[in-house]
């Protein structure tokens, strides 16, 4: 390995550092970060293992951004005002090649969600990549999963089902045209945090979570943490123009309703109130446990890691 | 694997998350957290990775625990109150005895720091652990790198080259007495970060650093971020007893200003400051740059675990 670690961090990173409320970034024993008066701190950690969370054959640029998104999506799914990342990669050996194009996936997920990196560990052994993200909340507002009411209408941003879709054709299950196959790897790929609608609804969505695993699975999450059930009409699913294209509907919706990796915000809405836009209603709370779309459908499905 | 990611986290790790400060605890997409007012936030990652950084055979309590306390040193070398840490775990498997007693060791650097763990990931893949920890600094104080000036005075804590010993154990080349090799073992599996000395040194200190590397090349980042050279008196180096029994004096200092892992303060006091009970002086700062043991040591050999 002829880089040292800190030569990596330095080469690399030190120059993503910056950012509001970054009073001391890389190199130090510590960063140093900065709240307004009042807010409180939200932070969250995900890993991304090679084999597990994406193939081997992945670009560095995606799987660098994809790292950052997955993250920064628990942020969205607070209602939390990016602050700063923290990255720890375990690499098994130091390919300039690959650091360069992995770094700028960091980076341009760093600009995108205004996430300086500001702190990190490099170590050797097989290609981990465990991203920490620090976000503020202003004081007594959050968006958690267990305040949904009966009555409530549940919502998703976006479209559902695509990274499954891309997860299809990556498999040979299924042959989109060239132009479909480019949107379906996009989207699993180089998802987008929804981190301007997650503060969007703060103060108003009564309970929220991101859909990383599948929509059954993660409403399910809001269903038991609130006590209620949730009816979810899968006509109502929101699916993308490619999607829809797909010669077998119930595929698609079956994507929709069980696929993770899309990284859309699930969440339930008071009555009356409005829904920002690019928002979908796909059904309600009401009294009971668990989830209900009308099928009879394995959630653990929505698990799967490619 | 039988037990799904999140049955993992329930079981294991839910009841460390409280603690003072700690708002939302694990179970929603972040755990939120509060400062006091003005007061600012210390962060640090810490990943340790089977086979590199502990040898496959160490005890999963001594594995968790030392995790914790190699994240909760860079805390202590920063003088940060501790406030709460993120545990990222990748397992080849879940293998529930494993788990028992790796949580306990978490669990127990947990109430040793009052750290509690409020959020975490569990992957499957290579055994990987990356610790985040959160700390609270007073406004306007933080021990950094890079405030040393000419005339301060060098100091440690503790005793060093202690783990060096132990990894020598280890291997064969040393063969201290039973009783030795267990103290020498609990130096490099049960690691202590020095938090309270850190706190104590807030407002005193001109500089510190954690020792993880090796004294020399700790010092060397003192140095060259406060743009001055430590002179270091090997002489002056603090032995333990056992260290001291070693039959060739040059080799236990060796380990002292090579060996890493020891987490000890290193710190620099303006002249006539009195130190802290249980720390030594070991040189002083004078114009210009680098580390100067009147030794010639390689000190890349300090970046070297077992």
């Amino acid at each position: 390995m002829p880089l040292t670690e800190f030569t990596l961090i330095y080469r690399y990173f030190s120059a993503l550092g910056r950012g509001e409320g970054v009073h001391l970034s890389v190199g130090d024993d510590c960063a140093i970060l900065g709240l307004k008066p009042g807010e409180r701190l939200a932070t969250s950690v995900d890993t991304m293992v090679e084999g597990v969370h994406f193939p081997a054959d992945t670009f560095p640029e995606d799987i660098g951004f994809r790292a950052v998104s997955v993250a920064a999506s628990d942020l969205a799914a607070m209602g939390a005002r990016p602050l700063a990342m923290t990255l720890a990669l375990t690499l098994p050996a130091a390919d300039e090649l690959w650091l360069h194009a992995f770094s700028q996936g960091i980076a341009d997920a760093a600009a995108q969600y205004q996430l300086p990196l500001v702190g990190g560990d490099t170590t050797r052994g097989p290609l981990t990549i465990t991203v920490q993200v620090l976000g503020a909340l202003p004081p007594a507002q959050a968006l958690l999963r267990g305040g949904a009411s009966r009555g409530d209408e549940l919502y998703v941003s976006g479209t559902l089902g695509d990274a499954a879709g891309a997860l299809a054709f990556l498999s040979g299950d299924w042959r989109p045209s060239p132009e479909e196959a480019e949107y379906l790897l996009d989207r699993l790929n180089r998802p987008r945090a929804r981190i301007e609608l997650g503060r969007e609804l703060l103060g108003k969505a009564t309970a929220a979570i991101d859909i990383s695993d599948g929509l059954l699975a993660d409403a399910g999450h809001i269903a038991a943490a609130s006590g209620i059930r949730l009816d979810i009409d899968p006509l109502l699913l929101p699916l993308s123009p490619v999607l829809k294209a797909h010669p077998s509907p119930e595929q698609a919706r079956l994507w929709a309703l069980t696929g993770g990796d899309d990284y859309e915000l699930c969440f339930c809405l008071p009555p009356g109130e409005a829904a920002p836009s690019g928002c979908t209603r796909i059904g309600r709370a009401v009294a009971g446990i668990g989830v209900d779309c009308g099928l009879d459908i394995d959630v653990a499905a929505g698990y799967r890691h490619f």
